[in-house]
């Protein structure tokens, strides 16, 4: 069984397909290939998994690829100029199909390659891990890091198409799986609570990878964002309500170095940073903030602050972020499981608490 | 007098302003500017000269700037970084709007980083030089060079407005006015017999920097760049006729090594080689073919070959040219002086004559 969610987005609205074993057919990729030309961009850990998969149902195209280190210490504008070598040393034109094959990383990197590669080749995410699934193939945004701020160089920029392997999963480590899990939670806590309630009755099935409770939680999450990202592609309004959980989250990233914890791990504890402001300033219940808790601790994920960072430590971090505005940090809080708001009026008092871990 | 030209583009439709003396009136910045945050990025021949005038208009916000090294071969993602550096050492946000001030190099470079940061900032263009205020400052077009090929990472990315001072001409060499001057004649060539004519009878006013003769021929210019963007934005169609000359031209470029020709003088060899395979295929007249030779001549432009490059030069750095579909090298060629058309219908062995120069 094969899933297709439309992502509308005008003259740029493309499909996700989401299903099992769905790699292997070709009906996914062919017709969204523009020309002969493809490079597929993978890393070291995912392409002995996957390339040939992919390169089976390519042969009558001219295949190329390229082959990144694994990590988001590689997300770099360094590495990203191996893909142009690549594509240049291919003297591949304007209509060269780019291939991402991979997690998040590679889906960022290749994407804004595809978007700066001659001003902009069509390309296909192919994602590899749940997060990836449900988070960064899906709206656009692609990039790669400075040291100075994560995600901080990039480009909107959509795919062509989407095509979302369940089985891909089955080679993912349990940590990764459940750092995917707490973008799937997060959507929950935007503005879908029977999601939510869904995902504290069904948690342990995820974490047991079964196929149908992946597609389920992947569908919702992916509806969730293209919803969102249709409404606000360039993230002038709703679109910042995705980022509840992340200012907090790339603080931690970048204090803590790029892979030391998993993105999802980071947006965990940003997660429930973000419940105990709610809770401090009295907008959700303590029995809500409980409950964000034990739905991460249930998917094994982590939740406290990393113990040598303070509020001096997020505050110089968090204010380089994309949300910030005019040296205010606007943030997401929720009033409710299931109702997240942008805001700029929060007692900043409580949020050094919070920081602090207090 | 002040001459106001639209770029009609949507949504993204923006001015040019062109007059002289104009670097000094803030209405043509401050009405362009979102927040209290601007970056000027410059380099190290053009700061000295005119960042002061700048700054003396933007008193009422927050200004940073970065000097970046002069010159096309420092047009590279390397030096692009000093510019994310730069933004994120200063902690610049979202609505930080960046200001081009400086030749092409500077316009492409401080555009493309505007496109790519926090995946997009508002930026002001304020060229100064002839070539930048008649060709790369109009149209959208941002980007960096790579070791293989010229400007193949980039974005197409919009102004607020750009500002283009005829003054500043004032301090530009004989050399880098007449690579101007190229592109300038390009236009006439393109699709504008009359200005051609003009071109023809005025030339001696330009070299010598006539105000008047300045701001028509920029008005001219850009006003014809302007009319093929608003067609086609994207280089989808009609646009690609602005590379007349340019195919050649960037071959000229990457085999001798960015910096040793000028941009404009590469163009003007490129312009007579179009002028000379449109003469072999039958399709201009001799006469015509003359009359473009002694144009770039009384610009005191180069119009011929370097002795030390061959077809097979060309061929190989011209099948890396974006304008290259599946193989086939798409050329800009001319009909008659004022009418210029994109085809991959000549002979090919005509081609080979004269890239052999023959």
């Amino acid at each position: 069984m094969i899933e297709k969610l439309q992502v509308e987005l005008g003259d740029r609205t493309y499909p996700i397909f989401i299903g099992s074993d769905i790699l292997h057919q070709s009906q996914n990729f062919v017709p969204y290939i523009k020309s002969k030309q493809v490079l597929i961009v993978s890393n070291v850990t995912v392409a002995p998994l996957y390339l040939d998969n992919i390169k089976s149902v390519l042969t009558d195209f001219q295949c190329h690829e390229v082959i990144l280190p694994d990590g988001e210490a590689y997300k770099t504008l360094e590495i990203l100029n191996l893909v142009f070598d690549s594509l240049l040393q291919n003297r591949l034109n304007r209509q060269v199909t780019v291939v991402a094959l991979g997690g998040g990383v590679i889906g960022d990197m290749a994407g804004f390659a595809a978007a700066c590669y001659q001003r902009g080749v069509p390309f296909i995410q192919v994602p590899t891990t749940l997060l990836s699934q449900v988070d960064s193939s899906v709206g656009g945004k692609t990039g790669v890091n400075h040291a100075l701020g994560k995600n901080m160089i990039g480009a909107f920029y959509q795919p062509q198409c989407v095509v979302i392997d369940t089985n891909t999963l089955n080679t993912l480590d349990d940590r990764q799986l459940s750092a995917g899990i707490a973008e799937v939670i997060k959507y929950g806590l935007i503005n879908d609570l029977e999601f939510f309630v869904w995902l504290e009755n069904n948690m342990q099935s995820l974490l047991n990878r079964n196929p149908e409770s992946l597609r389920y939680a992947i569908k919702a999450s992916c509806q969730n964002k293209a919803n969102v990202v249709a409404e606000d592609e360039k993230e002038a309004g709703v679109r910042a309500l995705l980022n509840l959980g992340h200012t907090f989250g790339h603080a931690i990233e970048t204090n803590e170095g790029y892979g030391t914890w998993l993105h999802g791990e980071a947006v965990s504890i940003g997660l429930l940073m973000a419940a105990i402001l709610s809770y401090k300033q009295g907008w959700i219940t303590e029995d809500d903030k409980n409950r964000v808790q034990q739905c991460l601790a249930s998917a094994n994920l982590p939740y406290k602050i990393p113990e040598k960072m303070n509020a001096d430590d997020f505050i110089k971090l968090m204010s380089v972020d994309k949300k910030v505005k005019d040296g205010v940090i606007r943030l997401v809080l929720m009033k409710s499981i299931g109702e997240s708001f942008v805001t700029s009026e929060y007692d900043h008092s409580l949020l050094i608490e919070t920081l602090n871990g207090v």
